[in-house]
């Protein structure tokens, strides 16, 4: 990929974003967290009153032929049998975008299965399935390239067409594998910690699946590139979702990240430039083991912990109406003086 | 009050609800707390259709003389000042009803002010303001059953006007102190633990709040009659809650509870009838220090946890927007058989 530019945030206006909370009619620090998300959202826009116009969804799916290795239980069938449920607003993600008004695209990356046209699926597979990678790397570093530039066009097209708000979801039988193999290497935690029940294995076939992964770690080794590791281990998902990722924050994007795999790619997108970091919202905790070191590792609180863990972007897609609420409160909430109330600015907490 | 009849929730259904969510396209169990959410609403209209009908949200205002002990930093005058803003679209809970769709109707169950007439205005004002329980209960028994059965009679007017979710906020400067010394009584745990900063006191003025507290409890002493400690030390916001909450149980309505003094209302009418618990939804946790403690005793696990404590109700408001995806989720999420993707009912986490 060439080289992207993602600019820090503009530090000077946390001051100002947070004496405007401050004098909202309600005691100082009293809406906790959702202040927090308010102040970043006016930092990544650069003003005090934020808006977030059009909010789309990507659900971007992916076959990943390291299931020949039976790392899921599930039959691989059901990524392209899903990506067309999806398409008819069926399954978590097609029902969540309809219920808290977000647009949704579901994205082939490589998905093993020729789609029809249709309006809302956008064609970006790079191959059928990424490789076994416990024989041979998951993508050639060309195909990983390909994939994260998909992923940067997809969301440079969106942000032209009046789009602020990118959610990233995912859709791909076996993606908890190379999630968990990226996040070993990136955040060095030991595979076996790494790995959980994703669809539903049970203990042996966890045990399974940290011995494939630990396996190919030690085939592949472990680079200094981080696309090298994407290639290696990763997904073509995966890697379009962090191009996507990059090119969001270099348009100054909100990105909401939702689970397990998602956050996968947000460690590879922070591991290629650290400032996409910023303009991450973490939606939720999953109930995929490993996801609650992810989020430590890059210093997340997530919005939402519902125990979740079916990915697609639903956890995004609920998570999007707690920013909705911080936004209206930052540009809509009353303060003291237009609303007559007595001001109680120099009351704090000690 | 008259005694009032809460039927327990229909247990045989759970397994039918159950089985529809875990035949949804998605792995079983994969929707986490969401899923019990949905179960829960379903139970409580008996139905594997549930619907949330013309959702109300009832902030309760009330003053509290007990404030003459500065157990408070705020001026008095807040109270009745937030009652105007909120009515007039202002403050946060005004805001919050709009953004996620809920009625907001103000109650004056006992504020120190006179009010004109507004649509969105419910008067049921029993006095203004409870009196200052160091020095004699804050209620007669009267005076405390009138609260209870004014909020009776709302939560039946907005039923029978087709509501069937009413969520439950207030408003009464002071009103942390009452509900610490409910929690302490009714949930046994010593008056220091139940006390926190309400909307601003420093260290000296919590010590300060504690002793308050704890000289009107022994003062007045602690009764088997939940009505009678309610009168004592209660409030006339939170009689008018818990009415109102036992009323909406006695209707198999959904209850929403806000924070920490709307679930001290949430304990006094749990302790006249445990059967209501069923029917409560417990919309975050709180930031003021006890109500981790309420939510422990009540065995209620916290919608969203975002260090929020404002009251009023913006909680509820925003927890709402869950409770709509869990019902469109057994609603409208599609099954296995619709959808046409590989059923993977049979595989569970081990």
């Amino acid at each position: 990929m060439e080289s992207i530019r993602v600019d820090k945030l503009n530090e000077y206006l946390k001051e100002a974003l947070q004496y405007k909370i401050d004098h909202k009619t309600k005691p100082v620090g009293s809406l906790g967290y959702l202040e927090e998300l308010a102040v970043q959202i006016g930092m990544i826009q650069s003003t005090l009153v934020p808006e977030l116009k059009n909010p789309v969804m990507l659900t971007i799916a992916s076959d990943h032929n390291i299931c020949e290795e039976r790392v899921s239980p599930c039959p691989v069938e059901i990524t392209w049998q899903q990506v067309l449920n999806f398409l008819e607003g069926g399954g978590g993600i097609g029902l969540f975008c309809e219920v808290y008004g977000m647009q949704l695209k579901v994205v082939d990356a490589g998905v093993n299965h020729d789609f029809p046209d249709h309006p809302n699926l956008i064609k970006s597979k790079v191959r059928k399935g990424s490789r076994n990678f416990l024989n041979e790397p998951a993508m050639t570093m060309d195909e990983c390239n390909e994939s994260i530039n998909n992923g940067r066009k997809i969301v440079a097209d969106i942000n032209v067409n009046g789009s602020n708000l990118v959610g990233f979801g995912e859709m791909g039988i076996g993606n908890t594998s190379p999630a968990s193999a990226l996040m070993s290497i990136i955040c060095d935690i030991p595979i076996e910690i790494c790995v959980g029940a994703g669809s539903g294995l049970d203990k042996n076939g966890i045990k399974h699946k940290t011995n494939i992964l630990r396996s190919a770690i030690l085939k592949h080794g472990i680079s200094d590139n981080p696309i090298e590791n994407l290639s290696r281990f990763g997904g073509l998902e995966i890697a379009c979702i962090a191009g996507g990722m990059l090119e969001a924050a270099s348009r100054k994007m909100i990105i909401l990240v939702d689970g397990f795999i998602t956050t996968s790619a947000a460690l590879v997108a922070y591991s290629i430039n650290p400032n996409v970091r910023a303009f991450m919202f973490f939606a939720h905790k999953s109930d995929e083991g490993g996801h609650s070191l992810m989020l430590d590792y890059l210093k997340a609180r997530p919005i939402l912990n519902l125990g979740l863990r079916l990915g697609e972007g639903t956890g995004a897609a609920m998570a999007y109406s707690i920013l909705q609420g911080a936004v209206a409160m930052l540009n809509r909430m009353t303060s003291f003086d237009e609303a007559k109330v007595h001001d109680t600015t120099h009351i704090r907490i000690d």
